[in-house]
């Protein structure tokens, strides 16, 4: 019988156990703190998919050759406010911090700016960089491709990436984060739904003949995820890996769909520093009149707050950071073996 | 009983047609020209509901005073490749194609440009602009706010704007341009579906009992479209409001919404210069393999093409400049009373 039960790792403990794996692993101590805290981080924030069940996998990539633990991004051509960089195969998420600080600091000196990254590894979780960006006070528009699990629409095989889009921004000394893929539920989570035996909230696909379902397994088995709004989702996946391959130079969806892993991907990073914009000392208020009307929204169910993007994750954010963050026992025990 | 015929009008004549009523209602001479041959392209393309239906609402507008004949967008704040620009409630095709070209010229000197623009007036099909600075040789991102027309997900009440996002760039001779309302369906679309007697091919919103529903009547008499990919839509379509709003330093989808018509919108265009990039000699076969790589989709329906974001608008297009454009005889009537 499976042991579903879950113990709390305080997020120092699982920073300092994450840094050991790494430098264990090729990095030198500071790229290894880094990397251990954004894992860490995505934790803390409730991203496990993208944090502490996902290391494991990224350990492996490592000892696999397919995350490169000492390569840095290196810069490959740079006109005015946009930059276009090679990832050259390191860790994901340490290219998207450089390439997000590197955005901003455009961004300081052109207003806005653009940095491209081709050959990158998986960015873990894209709000991750929509966080640091609007941290410091940046507008950010972020997006990556990945490797095909999606049909276009009115087709049959998955052409199309899940290409997450970022959009954030500062709010009071926190941000609005927009953190969305292009299917309506990822594979990771429909998975865990065929495993709790929960149908989905909405429908996440179509089933093997061809209908609409709430069932997971029947999409799992048809591997046909729906994308946000049908038709409209699948063409703007389209459009978002058409642009991350064409400002980076990088390659498509099609062509890492023929790698053994998903790897090579392409990603843009826009910043904005709206410091620099005329209306900058009022933007703070203007943000929180949006804030305030969209929360006088009436609620279909009274005891459920209308909450915008990234609200909700600065609850749990606290509540880890309180508590320890619940992981899975056995996925922290495998974590221990590494 | 109604007379549901169409009739076909020559681009040429509808042009002059609507070039002759601007200049009655104050337009120069050329401004009159450009303005018409906007409406007129965009019933070429087929988007009737943003062109030829909607060129009477426009007239309507300009007689009220909400859309201002003679204004010209004004610049207020500039730094690096960032401009805003109030649109002074100018005619919002004619702003808009002006924040597009400006938008290009920053591309130009900064690599990426980026122009917001504030209390301008509804800029119709916003994959115009998309066109003219793919055309051009830019990529493009661009997006409007709205009044509101949907509620936040999980509300009752519509304090969403329906927000179109467009992203285009050069394709061959033409153009890649997705064009994408937040809501499934627009009001215009499911009350033409009331009008034909249809039900929408996929759920367009939720009926009076709160159930999802492929009823059009329903969807319009409960007022709660459903937003592309249900939450993910809905969170989109907030921060395109608050980063259009933020970025111009104008009003706001809630404040848009106390107004007696749909005007002073807030709108964001941003261009870049694929010229300037270190790959741009690639550009274009980097952009046909992926396109050819998705042309191999394998079709549901094998009679039905699958098509790209802007594919079959070319196909309209050469259509209606060959035999004319369709437009509802009653349509075409009142614009001759004009």
């Amino acid at each position: 019988m499976t042991d579903n039960s879950f113990i709390l790792i305080p997020s120092q403990q699982m920073q300092e156990r994450f840094a050991a794996i790494l430098l264990k692993a090729g990095f030198t101590n500071d790229r290894a703190k880094e990397c251990a805290s954004i894992f860490t981080a995505n934790s803390v924030d409730g991203i496990y998919t993208h944090g502490v069940n996902r290391f494991p996998r990224f350990v492996q990539y490592l000892k696999d050759g397919f995350v490169q633990p000492h390569a840095a991004p290196s810069l490959k051509s740079k006109f005015g406010g946009i930059e276009q960089w090679d990832g050259n195969l390191g860790p994901g998420p340490l290219n998207a911090v450089h390439a997000t600080q590197t955005a901003m600091q455009l961004a300081q000196e052109h207003g806005i700016g653009c940095v491209s990254l081709a050959n990158t590894n998986h960015w873990m979780r894209g709000g991750t960089y929509g966080w640091q960006a609007a941290k410091a006070g940046f507008v950010f528009i972020g997006w990556t491709n990945t490797t095909g699990i999606m049909p276009a629409w009115g087709a049959l095989d998955p052409k199309l990436g899940n290409n997450p889009l970022v959009i954030a921004l500062p709010y009071k000394d926190e941000a609005i984060v927009l953190d969305m893929a292009m299917s309506q539920y990822s594979y990771g989570a429909m998975e865990l739904a065929v495993l709790k035996n929960e149908r989905l909230p909405v429908a996440g696909g179509y089933n093997l003949k061809g209908e609409l379902t709430n069932d997971p397994a029947a999409v799992l088995s048809s591997k046909r995820p729906l994308p946000v709004g049908y038709w409209k989702g699948a063409g703007l996946s389209l459009l978002l890996d058409i642009l991350a391959t064409v400002l980076s130079g990088g390659l498509a969806v099609h062509q890492i769909a023929q790698k053994d892993v998903e790897n090579c991907l392409s990603q843009v990073f826009i910043a904005i520093d709206i410091s620099k914009l005329g209306n900058h000392s009022m933007i703070a208020n203007t943000v929180k009149g949006i804030i305030e009307d969209y929360h006088q929204s009436i609620a279909i169910d009274a005891a459920k707050k209308i909450t915008y993007p990234g609200e909700r994750v600065m609850q749990t954010r606290e509540k880890n950071l309180a508590n320890g963050i619940p992981v899975l026992k056995k996925v922290w025990e495998g974590i221990l073996e590494l």
